[in-house]
């Protein structure tokens, strides 16, 4: 009874991430193909193809098939279950929307990504105001709407970080301002770290040719993926066997294509590793943006700025740029490349001062669902925080409150992910330099693989069987702890910045 | 009443065309970027929005409401009319074949496409011969289910080229027998020509931008489409205002790419052209694929090989190839580019002895039907016939009735519509001379978007309203006539062979 019921479960999730890795490929295709005159053909076909993957998924009988499996799957293997219990969740999260409240959320998500790019465009906050704040209250309607314990934020976090809470941020975002807020102040204080050798002329072709190299050697196989230019760097997947990165070249900054090029094959290598047999079930998918993120970081970060990971690569830079390079030592060139300063732009951020922009947009948020901050504050409020936190005068809104465009896709809860992958990281990081013996001696040699593999035993091969939280502990014995991050940060700029 | 059916029929529509042209992108996306781990899952993404492009179209209330216009639609337009005319007949066709016919179809054709596969690797037609004659049987039963006037092949046709009869094409490959042959005979026996320069070193890159430029040349628009390289060329679009096409350049064959370039953009141009404000419906649509390759070879041949084209792009040719080119005089290349000799490969013939391989397909096809050849005996007949035709022997089966993988997918009464487009197009460019005053002395100067604007007026704009036969009489005055080939030919190869 049970067995036939989870067949016909897995055939109608797997219609579903057909449709959505369709959609996937058409949205892939319009951010690294479409010619300008294809844009509007292009949305009405992704609308089309979202409206049939919302009707396959909310189906009344695949809900009573569903509901059938959650009260009578006791013959159900765990690994089942848990797509079941993962699957419920879901089902009953989407449900409770009513099509008028869809409707309104959708036209007002429109609504204020409009406004929010004419904002942009003529740096007017006011444009903006209106529509965020309609935009606002609805996510706080939506919080009610899903329910919640302890906290309306909690409600919108679940969306992007299962299990995530207020009472567990709170503490990490004090951790953030009490120990990092005065770390980089530290670091401020000292000589300024020259990069200027970052922004010669570096040619595309040999770019290009350089991010190909660096993705090979962390893994990223690409008989199942390729990599592509577009605006915004990014990583998508179509199955766990068609995984694609794309990323930028500017050829007066080599680090943008580098480390983006290292951060997207990190989210990548973690696609590429999920259960392929799962295709379409929650088992066969990423745990959260957060541990999503974690693995993006520890390759951009922990590996990918590491005096180790240099070691390797430098040499052949410094062939392949040597009129940039040649009387750059190994040494300039990796503190150039871990420079601190503060800044106006999140994506523009080092990792130190990158939480400083989450732990601002973190308390902001909480702000507006807690109806603490209005949005008609917003720019007031953000500029003080950003001389609070960072010390900077942000000189206009499009370098302030107006960048990201998150917001205006009525993503609030989302900003955290950023910093818990950070942190994530570290520690996972942390673990694997204890059971890997050599580990860095191995990344001094540009050999990654058993980092790689470590990875995949550890994480990738789970998807989402554990919960974030549940998934960390099992990895590195102790639920999420700042300290690694900490320590991580000490050693490396400690040594760098001989504090 | 008929207005809020129109209505509902009018999204419908558009809504299956944003499944299908979703369907077309993943297709593309396999072509030109697939990795080859990519390939099972993408397999399993466009069966299944296929299927669901079949439920769109099939939908019992859909089939009610195209019935109610088509009753009692006398209020709507003549447009609104045709077009409901012509769902009407496609959806009387879908609906007559049921599902066990359906799958015992599909899995016929994937059985006989794999067998082909294996055939042409392995150069045994034996492993295909019971494949394809069950395919056979089937396309005889489909023809029966379909239902025909005179003979079951002109229901085989109707899929490809509506309206197109035995009738009509006995007398049309009649005149190929009876004109081409001795005409193309009587060249053989002249001097043979050389063309070996196109068969020197073209370095890829070159190539490329020589394509693009031609594709400017001829008025195809980049802003609303893109070329991209595949092993096949082909053209596909996703709207009127997204249609792309692609090349595949061979180093030591100038030639392939080039032609493939503008055969390509010829057709690309005909789908650029079409009304975008009908999109999804058949007035938006070609009108036959005999009609689409006239547009096609219009441009490949009726221009693209001519003297005068080439008194336009020969000197830059000449300047960015001067180590092969800058010896071989204008005259010199337009004879090389049109060397007539016959050959075994049907994409690799020229443009008098290619209609000779359609003539064959077109005796065999027919005699399939009429169950007057038997599959078993296909490669004696194919032999024997281009012994006949073309004077040449077949060496093997891989260079002979392997050759194509039309059959192996089903596709018969395909082919005729290849010759019926060289044919139209000889009749649209006869006339185009005639209506547009110094049309040779345009194209001699390189510009070819008169030309254009004239197919536009005459032909693209028109989408579906007429059937092939009938837009043929309203552009020319009469009915398609083999006679504007013939005189093509005569005035070029007449010229070129001093006949």
């Amino acid at each position: 009874m049970s067995s036939s019921n989870y067949q016909s479960y897995l055939e109608n999730m797997q219609k579903l991430a057909d449709v959505e890795y369709s959609i996937a490929v058409l949205s892939w295709d319009k951010e690294v193909n479409l010619p300008s005159k294809g844009a509007a053909a292009r949305s009405r076909q992704v609308a089309t193809l979202s409206g049939i993957a919302h009707e396959i998924f909310t189906d009344k009988k695949f809900g009573e098939t569903l509901q059938s499996l959650s009260n009578n799957g006791n013959d159900l293997n765990d690994r089942q279950k848990r797509n079941i219990q993962l699957t419920q969740k879901d089902f009953n999260r989407i449900n409770k929307f009513d099509t008028a409240f869809v409707m309104r959320r959708s036209n007002l998500i429109s609504t204020a990504f409009h406004a929010w790019l004419k904002a942009c465009e003529t740096n007017d906050f006011s444009i903006y105001e209106k529509p965020l704040a309609d935009l606002v209250d609805l996510k706080i309607e939506e919080a009610e709407i899903v329910g919640y314990k302890d906290h309306p934020y909690n409600a919108l976090m679940e969306e992007f970080e299962p299990g995530a809470t207020v009472a567990e941020l709170d503490i990490l975002f004090k951790d953030v301002r009490n120990q990092l807020v005065e770390f980089a102040a530290k670091i401020r204080s000292k000589n300024e770290v020259d990069n200027s050798f970052l922004r010669k002329n570096y040619p595309k072709d040999k770019q290009w040719e350089f991010g190909i190299h660096l993705l090979k050697n962390i893994g990223y196989d690409f008989e199942a993926g390729r990599q592509d230019i577009s605006t915004h760097p990014f990583t998508t997947n179509f199955s766990a066997t068609d995984v694609r990165v794309t990323t930028r070249i500017d050829e007066n900054d080599f680090g943008n294509m580098t480390w983006s090029c290292i951060h997207e094959g990190g989210h990548a290598l973690y696609e590429q590793g999920l259960p392929n047999a799962d295709y379409g079930l929650p088992t066969g998918k990423y745990v959260s943006l957060g541990i999503h993120e974690s693995q993006s970081r520890l390759w951009e970060n922990n590996v990918g700025r590491s005096l180790s990971f240099w070691k390797a690569h430098y040499p052949k830079l410094q062939k392949e740029f040597p009129e940039n390079l040649s009387n750059i030592s190994l040494d300039s060139f990796y503190k150039g490349i871990n420079k601190i300063a503060p800044n106006l732009i999140r994506t523009e951020a080092d990792e130190l001062h990158y939480h400083f922009h989450v732990l601002i947009r973190y308390e902001i948020e909480k702000g507006l669902i807690e109806k603490t901050i209005k949005v008609t504050d917003l720019p007031e409020v953000w500029n003080a925080k950003y001389k609070e936190y960072l010390g900077v005068e942000v000189p206009n809104d499009k370098k302030g409150v107006l960048q990201d465009i998150h917001w205006s896709h009525g993503s609030i809860g989302y900003f955290p992910t950023y910093s818990l992958g950070s942190f994530y990281a570290a520690q996972f990081f942390a673990q694997a330099k204890k059971e890997i013996p050599g580990l860095i001696e191995q990344i001094e040699k540009g050999d990654n693989l058993q980092l790689l593999q470590w990875l995949r035993d550890k994480i990738h091969q789970h998807g989402r069987i554990y919960d974030a939280n549940d998934l960390c502990e099992k990895v590195t014995g102790e639920k999420l702890n700042f300290k690694y991050f900490m320590d991580y940060v000490n050693e490396k700029y400690g040594a760098i910045y001989h504090l």
